[in-house]
């Protein structure tokens, strides 16, 4: 995020005229910087990636954490960039977000935690303050799937979802595939920084549980959380399970589903299961994630993004900023 | 269009707020009718589907042709649904369209001629009129492809497109991969209602060639029609060559490009290419399209639309619809 900001936005003419100054960044074991005039990023940068970390000897180093940088620093907008937490259900991002939108400040965030565990307090606090709250990166990256829905399918009720939507996951059972052990898989993708040092809530299936939360929540009226969402990870799929399925043409995928419940309500799910050959999820390999939309009035559509980095991530919440910039230029003309 | 307005909104949840009254519908060859206080649209679809044209013991039954119909009836929409002209240029639609927008009024076609043949003529009038011109429907169907690009790909600039963009070929090549002779594949298409009574737009790529332009001219600045894009149909294709690249574990597909020049510019092109298995578009069959879009900030993503119908035209043109009564909307606010 830094990086692109610093030294490579020249590169993007699409970024040209977004204007942004950074009044502060604060990390939870990185230190903080903070600067009401604008923090020297390249400085900023040259020290994350150098040292690992912010310098005491950097002028705009401050001490502080999360909830007081939420609360006093003085920015339009805040972006919040903390990992899931299952175990906290959200926090400490959910109030993080909240001290945000009580100060009338609008808030991107790449975290799904806080739509997984607290869609509808943030968004109806969002709506009251008249600000916005918005996380294109929180479920498939950078692909602008929540934009999407919101803004493309006009008209259109959502009925079901069906999606591949964990990378990491997705990336190792593609290299079971092809015969690596389950271990050696991850540790490939904690090398290519594809999973956390900790890969456990990917394993067990609970970030793709928030994920599809987030989707129900946002999309279906549904008021799910990760616990509610009926959830079986990978840790018992074996390389035997994966060469079975191949040879019979098919292949294994952690998938994701919501639908609608007769009756009302939506049940959310995550499972290995068979995917056919032919079927669009069935090419999703490494950390491609896919997502199949089911609506009332059009051909179910799918969204594929092409191994998606952790660049992706970052143009997720360059868009939610774009977004926030295009709506206070249109309140100020 | 009409079945759906007349008879089937009630079942849309997302269609209950559209307010529309339709003032005219002028046909080539099934008679027209119009009533400035609303046609009578139950008794109308009636006509169409039972006698296959307006009666002209229909009260609303008028003389008309489409020109007059444009420049004389008081619409705020005019909705232009006449199919594809390569001979003539995009004719007579970009007269119609031109017409209305000279009107001052709104536009929505699912035609494509008018934006691979005059898109910046017609983008300009409308814009200096400040009224929308839209065609969701005029690439993929139903697919908010255009919606998406429009309002989704924030910031970013789009490299390269890459796509199945017509249904009836690759139906046809999904069953001449069965064994179907070419002939009896297109007669398929056509008993399904999938393929033109004379398909040589589509068989000879001209259909996919002014689909990539209307991309190309929407989203990469171009200044591009179908004669100036590389074109190859599947008119050479055998059921030999169909065969041989499925059993290596490849298909062929009528793929539709465009990419930057070097200097400047964009080029596109139309031809019959050998997809491998694992690629996006491997495993769009039948009547489904699909699009894949690299641009400089995301990984490339693709969208694929799983075996649309006419229906799918249909909603495209709702879709757009909405997006003019929310403008409307919010003008009169």
């Amino acid at each position: 995020m830094v990086r692109v900001l610093a030294v490579e936005r020249d590169r993007y003419p699409g970024l040209k005229d977004l204007d942004i100054q950074i009044v502060g960044i604060v990390t939870g074991s990185r230190g903080s910087v903070a600067n009401e005039a604008g923090v020297d990023l390249v400085r900023a940068l040259l020290e994350l990636e150098g040292e690992g970390r912010f310098s005491i000897r950097n002028p705009d180093f401050v001490e502080m954490e999360g909830l007081q940088a939420a609360r006093q620093l003085d920015y339009d907008v805040l972006v919040e960039l903390t990992p899931l937490s299952i175990e906290h259900r959200g926090e400490p991002a959910i109030s993080y977000i909240r001290s945000a939108l009580e100060r009338s400040r609008h808030v991107v965030t790449a975290n799904k935690g806080p739509f997984a565990f607290a869609y509808r307090d943030l968004t109806s606090l969002a709506d009251s303050r008249g600000v916005q709250l918005l996380h294109e990166s929180t479920v498939m990256d950078g692909a602008p799937i929540l934009n999407m829905a919101r803004h493309a399918l006009k008209g259109c009720r959502i009925l079901e979802l069906e999606g591949i939507l964990n990378s990491t996951t997705n990336y190792v059972l593609s290299r079971m595939e092809e015969g690596l052990a389950i271990t050696d898989a991850v540790e490939l993708a904690q090398l290519q920084g594809y999973a956390e040092a900790d890969p456990t809530l990917d394993l067990q299936g609970w970030d793709a549980a928030a994920k599809i939360c987030v989707l129900a929540n946002a999309f279906m009226e549904a008021d799910l959380n990760p616990s509610k969402v009926e959830r079986r990870g990978i840790e018992n799929v074996t390389i035997g399970d994966l060469q079975e399925a191949r040879a019979r043409g098919d292949r294994l995928k952690l998938i994701c589903r919501a639908a609608r419940r007769e009756g009302g309500g939506v049940s959310a799910k995550v499972s290995v299961e068979t995917v056919p050959a032919g079927h669009p999820l069935w090419s999703v390999s490494g950390t491609g994630n896919a997502l199949r939309i089911t609506t009332d009035l059009m051909a179910p559509i799918v969204v594929v993004q092409d191994n998606p980095g952790v660049k992706d991530t970052v143009y997720g919440v360059l868009n939610d900023l774009i977004t926030v910039a295009e709506g206070t230029n249109e309140t100020s003309k």
